[in-house]
């Protein structure tokens, strides 16, 4: 395998034989799947070179450990300059998208392990990093999608993995073999799940003494033996299977899956984690990072679209003139190039680890985020406003083609004389996909809880304030001696 | 025709031999549609006394015409508490059905017409008030349904009713005979206009000299000759179509629908404004404000819901102690409390017409709508971080019957022990609903357009606001004379 | 004593000796104090019929014991119009004086005791409400400015009344006697304190068992032996002292002060609570109710005349037709009236106590406060963006009285051409005051924790928002059953 | 000159025969005067390494032009890194003395002059580049504080320079002869004027054809004949005269004056522009973004004493373990740091120029900006709220030294028992200080209009924002073709 543009890339997936299930059925190619292949597509993107002359520097680099050329997906980060093309590449396929293209909680993952192993083989002497980069340059050579997969399904929250009444709730090691472990339990909200080769383990939480068997980290192949992904619904997702894409809005989309494991072996060659408590809320935290700084890049780049979707859709009104339009559209572009400072900033503040590589300044990454879980809803909501009510209340793209309607539509739906009205329309059901549509879950839910959710952040920044410090800077100035 | 309760109202709309587009489709019987349904089960609430003790008093009132029982959606306010009891009405239907339940629009264009119609007459010598009476008294007793319907499609908003390319763009006089007149033109975004029996129309703005052709206003059954409805698309609409009522999330529901008038004739005693520029302004304004009150009132009550949904998402995942949690539960109540205040504010504060109806404070309704435009953006926002990332990850209705995926999502979905999986999973499917749903075109888009978008309300504030009693404040303070 | 104008109210000022302490100094006299005066000043508009036609009305009314005229800050109110009423003449004296008039802590405190009085009577068989009634008929004839002192020094924020290492923190009983009660303590943050004659002494929080000791109420003179004041700094304070009325600001002004009670004798006759622990609750969530509707009269009044400067700085300056400064008045007005809301919505929703008189609806009084912790800062911010940077810059009215920079100024500090530079250095002073200078002490500071901090107003809005009612509703919808 | 620590730099201040107005009064001596010393002492510790280990290398680096060691106050920026360390410098120079230490705007004025004459001289062919590379050498080797002069006075805002009824609003050439040029006008809001030895002025807006006597930049030393200046009142600023360091808050300050040009005359070798129309606006902006970039240090450094003040309060009030304590101080630190985020993008995304210096990326640098427009409001708003109205009710120092009051304040004003009364104290005078004091102005009212008013920050996002970009972005991905 050996994937190098968007077609291998769909085709390899083709290939996969996994227990897969969507709306209810059983799918055996999820590819050609309609449901599914909006977000297909935009995975493949991250194959894709493209038009933009900053792209190929920024989609491909070098692999330290082999020297080849990779997909920056698989690359782990040398430098500040590394860290911020991250962003500047996540920004750019946000603008192609306009939606989550999947691929980087694999990154962030390997990013995050790549230390860790480093660290807990100092501590522990175990033989993780070794095994880890085997793995790595064979991901960066094979370039497969490798789904990070982190998130437990947790049930009670007011219990600690151990304490659930059904073990399985946080994934846990059932079985240890002298060729690998056998695990058990389900990761939710599963980002591409349908769309990767590879799924990546990492434990949910720092976890304490007592908690080793939850404190597990793994790669196997998607079609491992026991495992069972279920996709999860979005709004509008039907309208994939419509045939309508004027309705559609955009044809790109993401995705997100239920992935169940159900006593999975994996060989020891692959295991990354196993039982080192100690280790495992290292783990979370600098994935955690790496991703919190991500929605400083990809959030900005479906932002760009927005921004100009509400230029356009003013433009086609006739009132992009108006004071307020442009005030709530400069508005827009401040609200969002507050994101990508926020993504810059964490990245250009970055260090190197003891392994070598380089992670952000977990403090600003984290403010990062956090301002991602606010101004998206304030982008949509001014966005709506300037495209009108019209969003919800636009006849469907049957209705255009019905000749008994069609005469109608394009009469009464026309904003400016020179548009033609469907070019209005084509924009507003855009504008609806993106903010009360299907793209929605990516653009306004997903900035919410992925990466963590608002409290995560807020406990990280409050941990990483350093008050006492700055308790002694009040202290000086306020002449008070202890 | 004499409708008393839910199943009469239903039954009526059967009889109604309209023109009406579904989804590219002719359809004959809106009602039995199940893409329509949940729409005209929210109206039906408006026909039934339901069971909270103080429903009958405010959905029921007495006809200041007739002394007869009325609904109070048929009501001409008589006083404050009228006023008051309107809102009550609106948040207790709010609650009972989550959604937009459509007749306000009528009711707050009756209540503009009455005062308008008669201040008319006295300046022109028309005989509007009377003709107005006699319908809202037939209204009043057959007790049917009537669509408000003003905003016309409008074309390029950078000119004037006259000055559109296609003189359509506005609803317009095309001939007048001596039994009536005959119009043209379409109006957007009309609300339950599938559920409604009559259409009554008023101009979109206030018309100037020169514009006389665009200042009608009249009623007409909706199955008039040359009407022709268009039912407008919502996010996750065909869900309806399912049959799986789970992934409905919530069976009420709201519709909008383009309405176009195509050379309609209307019988002179139908008609209540023709060619009174100076009127027009009055009707849109009044009715504006009596609209923008009504969201004071109704949102109010699809915000208890949500927040009672919010408590209840997180007492199911065990989450519901945390301090943040409460922290966020708190403010979701003081925003929508917050508009539940103007919503008050402005009926408490209205005032007579000379015709002798009251109306409420304007300014205090633009000022309530303003924050409409807002606020539910953010009660949508808090409660999709305490609902958890799972309202746009989770399986389809037909996973949980399916029996080879049924248990794993029984299992791996539970939240605290005590809940059935199936009941957190109902809740988080309302939530999807209200927010990214079908349901977050009533709470969110239409909060942003409804009875006139932000811009409109502000331009009203700026103008009711006194400034120049301000300055003299500003003035004597500051010792400033002139 | 019958004070009947504003110069009988100051001359009644200079006859009370008391033991006050102003900027380290002893004062015999504090109204003629020029750091004291500006508050005085703002106090005698209370007793002041004034020049707008509504103010008689609001200013004055009949008390229900008497049936004589009294000042509305003397009043018990009989209705949800006298509670209206009592907002709106908050809101003219704000507009009259841009400060606090410092009378409404009393006005608030009589009418919670009067409810509670009567309840405790009932439940305990004790000769309160009598009492209370026949200090307050006595107050109502003497029109005298009683303060309403509530809010103890409280020590160490984390422990109890009793827990306290100085028992003292807590005002508290320390002695009995067969004539009355002697009482130790200190009340902070007292408003109008050295421009009252009597003081209203009320718990500070609910106590509990075992802390009877702290459940005292009670009325004493000013000049009592054994009470002492001490005068609260403010921002600028000191220009008062400086004969530079433009530098000033505002001619009037608040005031607080600490209030030591250092083994004070209370008669019989004027204790209205003494050990019922159950009560003291009720009298600080009536008090603060009342105080918290009271916010949504008197910032909003100056609220107006901060939007009266805004616009009139903008027009001396020329930018007053920049769409951006006139949107930004739009937002101050639609904040300001957002409080004003509150304040009439609170009022509107009263109901009739046991007692007979009337209470505010307690939520969403609890709302409107917490919304103005929020929305002078935003209002003061937008204020200063409109004013220019000039309010921090401005040189002193001694330079405009130097003759070698007076002309320097005169030239180089004008705006528009028509209007004389002094005229615009007085409102930017006056803005100066309210936003950074003295003002900014009753307009921002005491907005935060006038009538209780913003996490009093939570958990009052927690404990009151019924949310299980609310989850009923989201279980009805959600087809949830237990 | 060569001033290399505080008391040198303060003794070179006193040498100064310089035109002083403060108060009304002719000030011979400004740095021994009481009301101006504490912004002498703020920009004193530009010249004092200091404790923190990274001080050295932030406040002083290599001169490009001469290899010897200077302040980097007088650095020309020459990489990112560069950029980078001036916002380092800046943030900690904000933690030491929570305040504007002045020396930033000559900083900005320099960078921005360097590029502009590089470019100027290629476009006509003048010799201001060398002329000014001179000029900066000689700064950097005496390392005098050079106060960049850009505001104008202005007038009638809605009027153009050569428009305003008075020529000189905008400072401008009135005479040329063959030595040099003579300049009228006046310059408003300069900051640090009285503490700086040299003045570089600057034109405050882009001039066009036509107003050339207005495109001028030059540099004068601050005693030369013809200057004015007349310092700028501050809240509470003559508590700096009262020898109460207690009441005072913070012993370092900030500063602002008028600044008037009486037909001063400049000799040739300082003339940097003069008449050529094209160049001002480049040094506007440029000027602009620079100075844009530097509030995302400064003010964050403010923020961080802040933020220590906040928890020292609620330490010594035993409020800090409090969950909304807790959170409240969380965001503020979330607040601060997204500026500092800003700050750090705007310099990380910077440029080389054509003369070889860098510059910083301009729309994130406005980003930057506008954003210190807002956030610190919240933060003053909620260090207000943890801090309690003490701040603005506290006795004065005079007040704690008065034996009669001393033992009551010691007593009553205790917060926890561990911590004496008057540390308690001091914290919250010094956050009055801040918040509603002299420190206010600096840290409020300077950050709106400090570098530029909000609007013009809005002015330039809008036109930086490439709107036609992201329209093609929403075209291609709404599949609409031209």
């Amino acid at each position: 395998m050996n994937i190098n543009d968007p077609e291998s890339y769909l085709e390899s997936l083709r290939t996969l034989e996994r227990n897969v299930y969507v709306l209810g059925e059983r799918c055996t190619n999820t590819v050609d799947n309609p449901l599914v292949r909006p977000s297909a597509n935009a995975v493949a993107e991250t194959y894709e070179v493209g038009a933009e002359p900053e792209a190929a520097s920024l989609l491909f680099t070098t692999s330290h450990l082999s020297g080849r050329e990779i997909s920056r997906f698989t690359h782990i980060h040398q430098s500040t300059d590394d860290l911020v093309d991250k962003v500047l590449m996540q920004r750019l396929l946000g603008r192609r998208t306009a939606t989550c293209f999947q691929r980087c909680v694999g990154m962030d993952g390997f990013n995050a392990l790549y230390s860790v192993t480093h660290e807990c083989d100092e501590a522990h002497g175990t033989p993780y990093h070794a095994r880890f980069k085997d793995y790595l340059e064979w991901v960066q050579d094979s370039n497969v999608v490798v789904e990070g997969a982190m998130t437990d399904v947790k049930g009670d929250r007011s219990l600690r993995p151990g304490e659930q009444p059904d073990p399985d709730m946080f994934l846990h090691l059932v079985d240890r073999t002298p060729e690998g472990i056998v695990v058990r339990g389900a990761k939710a909200h599963q980002t591409g799940a349908l769309n990767s080769h590879e799924i990546l383990v990492m434990p949910t939480t720092a976890m304490r003494e007592g908690e080793e068997e939850f404190a597990v980290s793994f790669a196997v192949p998607a079609d491992t033996k026991g495992i069972t992904f279920v996709l999860g619904r979005q709004p509008s997702d039907t309208r994939k299977m419509e045939g309508s894409p004027l309705d559609l809005g955009n044809r790109y989309g993401s995705q997100e899956a239920l992935v169940i494991f159900d006593d999975v072996f994996v060989p020891s060659e692959r295991v990354f984690m196993c039982g080192e408590t100690d280790q495992s809320g290292k783990v979370v935290e600098r994935f955690a990072s790496f991703h919190r700084q991500s929605y400083g890049g990809c959030k900005v780049g479906v932002g760009d679209v927005l921004i100009g979707a509400a230029q356009l859709a003013a433009d086609y009104q006739g009132s992009s003139k108006a004071s307020h339009v442009r005030d709530k559209i400069t508005e827009m572009v401040h609200l969002n190039e507050t994101l990508f400072c926020c993504g810059i900033a964490c990245s250009a503040q970055g260090r190197a680890t003891e392994a070598g590589n380089y992670e952000v300044e977990p403090l600003l990454a984290n403010i990062c985020k956090l301002n991602v879980t606010r101004f998206p809803f304030e982008i949509a909501r001014l966005l709506q406003d300037i495209a009108g009510g019209l969003i919800v209340t636009m006849p469907s793209e049957k209705d255009f083609d019905n000749p008994e309607t069609a005469a109608y539509l394009e009469k009464y739906l026309k904003g400016v004389d020179s548009v033609p009205t469907l070019d209005r329309i084509k924009v507003l059901k855009f504008i609806e996909n993106m903010t009360v549509g299907c793209g929605a879950a990516a653009y306004l839910t997903e900035s919410i809880h992925g990466a963590g959710s608002p409290q995560a952040q807020r406990i990280m920044i409050s941990r990483l304030a350093n008050l006492k410090e700055k308790v002694e800077l009040a202290k000086r100035i306020s002449h008070i001696e202890d």
